[in-house]
């Protein structure tokens, strides 16, 4: 095997990066911080994106397409948003190349073709989006508008990893506008709910659900609900977020409507967005040290046969018996892949299949056809099984349901072993230095204090919990009073 | 109504741009050059993509994701390609904006943060994909690589029209490599035959396959495939291009591969795509001065079923009933909406769905069902008919069927009737001033004719169509002896 990977023990952070690369999830490109996403990856991904789509659908949301580039002035409106995105902006300042008089062959930046207004690559949609919203609404009629963009966002980061910090990222990002408060909170809870439900049941990872503290709010949120993963190396992982926005959009962009009473009010609105981070997210929540361990529901291939044979006659029949399997499987609607490559081995091809992370691979031989037999080997727990060819469809159709639900309570059970709860200073951070995961402590709810634990520990505030309950107790760093437990981590 | 259109006969291109806005497909943005893609004309592009994208998959192709962003020294590689896009590049300078000393409240650009290299936003992915694909292959069993992208890219026009025309458009790009010059041009003609089959049989639009002549060929190709449709004010559109690339992009990138004699090679290339363009396309050739028309295949909504009543008895009444054959249809895979909205009356909503292109409209009131029958009513011929309920799924099934043929015959019709031959220069000129349409006339060959009837007349030559006819004859501008007629249009 050429495709040896960094053990978790001896360096999490190169097992990550060699998961993606040698699983062909991900390239390094020529851009700084830009990654290529390679079809393997873009399978996935895809899979991600259908199901979150149609959940979006059936949720009553709508697609659109709002350009990529925000002008200056209209990105600057909203003062909070701008300042928080002013310092990652990708810049667009002229609109021509030509030839360079100095240097054959090469091209340079015409001077004489610089825009008047310099375009802002967008890192978020809300001004852009909130900018055009002002033509579609004039009555309550016209709300609430529930419109959803997949697109791509640029954010300069200064130090970036494959899926979880790209300098571009593929994300979807919904911008609803709503006649009243209570509706827009509900719609800012609704997709929360939408999230959590696709990162537990498709993706196979629990998550905690939670608003951001003050100093963890979107720029320009009234309030940031977000849910919370656990990655394998006890450091958690923000797998999307939604917000609560208030009126300051429509302020910013002056966007009004006559409400049933015919008086003119701000309109209110959210926002949401998940981004390809959650494919970082699902690898490091589930691989091991010999590869990607997807779940069934989001794997781009689910099942793979290998023929185990001697001489063209053997190929030729367990080629047949494998098709009439296939026929079955993808009657059923699973996803799968042949592989009678004859450049490799089927050693070689069970590393690579192992790799890749593909739950359930099927070795077929010519003895086990006359045994009426198949071995069947589940990627997760590396079980191996020898079953009977009868109904060996349906028993992988159950055998998928069976990993993916175990994928799920494997993490839940890791996850709920690291939320720690602690009642000291030094229990913190002994707990973060030596457990990791959640720490469950009470703060005295202020900004300075967050930021002081940050800095002395690079732990934050990843959530106040929904449903959290109250109790009454004393600040681990300032022993100030406080009202409630939340959740400490430290993060990707 | 509100929502009158410009005629046709009136003023075409305003015709265009009604139906745009109005039909709600798209709106202007804020940003110069670029559209919004409205819900409506975005759930039509999301049809269409599905269908090529499904195309391209049982075609053997996988989807991945490169970077937007171009660094210069990459984009200058190539350099006839380089230089075909040079003029309309948008071009990132700088990385971070800041907070403006002499503006309180605004930002600019921080003089601090300039790139080393400038970032070209892609006007189009060959150079960042072929430095890609260098990576990815060394050996012969690394090809065929067949890879496509969804994405957006940048091309900076002066003149801008909604979908025809945008600096930001959506696409897709195929991009494959492999061993042989033969089986690249095999590639670049297979989808060509991809995109005909596409436009004609779900968009309703016959189009001709033909190549490019020198001056209308992709800046790096050594032959560009086109499909050539004709809209109704007889100007044809290049509705996809298919390239072969040859070696060009291979030895700009030096992407060499070692064939199974173990000797090394330059990699041959193709690359082909559709775009939002397509849409514009779709609308110039089916519509009405009523509004759209959109072929069923790819219509968002196929059917709309318009309740006729009055009171609640009646409503209720008729809402059973046209569940029931909601029900029916869905269960056929029908796109079907029910409008009981009260805010409007039928009326209204009968000139909206026209407006909106809906291939069929059935009104139902209470003696309808009292008498068991349905009055249906065609988009695209204005037909009315009233029929019988029982078996009303089936029949709208298989009127759906019947409207996409017809809208594909009619355009046949039109197209077939607008390729005129023409044997003298004087006949030319007139043809193209009085009828339009494809002019089919000799030409010497060269690139300064095609200039010069293009300067004289504005027509181009569209395509020298495929498997065209031998043919003697005598360049309709210079009388220089010919050997084939081709295919001369104004264009959009």
């Amino acid at each position: 095997m050429s495709k040896e990977i960094t053990s978790r023990a001896a360096d999490y952070s190169q097992w990550y990066n060699d998961l993606v690369l040698k699983g062909e999830l991900a390239d390094y490109s020529a851009v700084r911080g830009c990654m290529v996403i390679k079809p393997y990856g873009y399978a996935l991904w895809e899979n991600m994106r259908d199901a979150l789509d149609k959940m979006f659908k059936d949720t009553g949301h709508v697609n659109a397409y709002f350009p990529l580039f925000v002008p200056k002035s209209l990105f600057e409106a909203e003062e909070k948003n701008a300042e928080g995105f002013a310092k990652e902006c990708a810049i667009v300042t002229h609109y021509r190349l030509k030839t360079d008089p100095n240097n054959k062959g090469k091209l340079m930046v015409d001077p004489e073709a610089k825009l008047e207004e310099e375009l802002i690559v967008r890192p978020t949609s809300e001004a852009i989006i909130w900018n055009t919203y002002k033509g579609w609404i004039q009555s309550y009629r016209d709300l609430p508008l529930l419109i959803n963009q997949w697109a791509n966002v640029v954010r300069w980061e200064m130090r970036t990893r494959l899926f979880l910090r790209t300098a571009e990222f593929l994300w979807q990002e919904g911008h609803t506008a709503h006649a009243t408060k209570a509706e827009a909170i509900e719609e800012t809870e609704k997709m929360l709910h939408v999230y959590a439900d696709f990162v537990e049941n498709w993706m196979a990872v629990p998550v905690i659900k939670g608003v951001k503290s003050a100093n963890e709010r979107f720029a320009g949120a009234e309030d940031t609900y977000c849910i919370e993963a656990l990655m394998q190396d006890g450091k958690a992982l923000q797998a999307g977020t939604s917000h609560f926005l208030g009126q300051n959009f429509a302020k910013a962009f002056d966007v009004k409507f006559s409400n049933k009473e015919n008086q003119l009010d701000y309109v209110w609105a959210t926002s949401w967005g998940v981004s390809t981070r959650l494919v970082g997210a699902l690898v490091m929540a589930h691989s091991d040290d010999q590869g990607l361990i997807l779940p069934p529901r989001i794997a781009p291939l689910q099942v793979v046969i290998v023929p185990i044979y001697k001489g063209d006659e053997q190929k030729a029949m367990i080629g047949t018996k494998a098709d009439a399997i296939i026929k079955e499987l993808k009657a059923l609607g699973i996803r799968v892949k042949y592989d009678d490559n004859e450049n490799t081995r089927p050693g070689w091809k069970f590393a690579e299949y192992e790799m890749k992370g593909v739950p359930v691979r099927l070795a077929l031989g010519a003895r086990d056809i006359e045994k009426n037999e198949i071995e069947v080997a589940r990627r997760d727990t590396k079980e191996k099984r020898v079953v009977s060819l009868d109904g060996i469809a349906q028993y992988v159709e159950s055998l998928l349901k069976d990993i993916q639900q175990y994928m799920y309570n494997k993490a839940l059970v890791y996850r709920d072993e690291h939320i720690t709860k602690a009642d000291s200073w030094d229990e913190f951070v002994k707990l973060l230095d030596e457990k990791g995961g959640f720490i469950s402590a009470h703060w005295d709810g202020t900004g300075e204090t967050e930021d002081a634990i940050k800095e002395k520990t690079k732990a934050t505030i990843r959530c106040i919990p929904l449903n959290n309950e109250p109790e009454a107790g004393q600040c681990i760093l300032t022993g100030k009073p406080s009202t409630q437990r939340v959740l400490f981590a430290r993060a990707y």
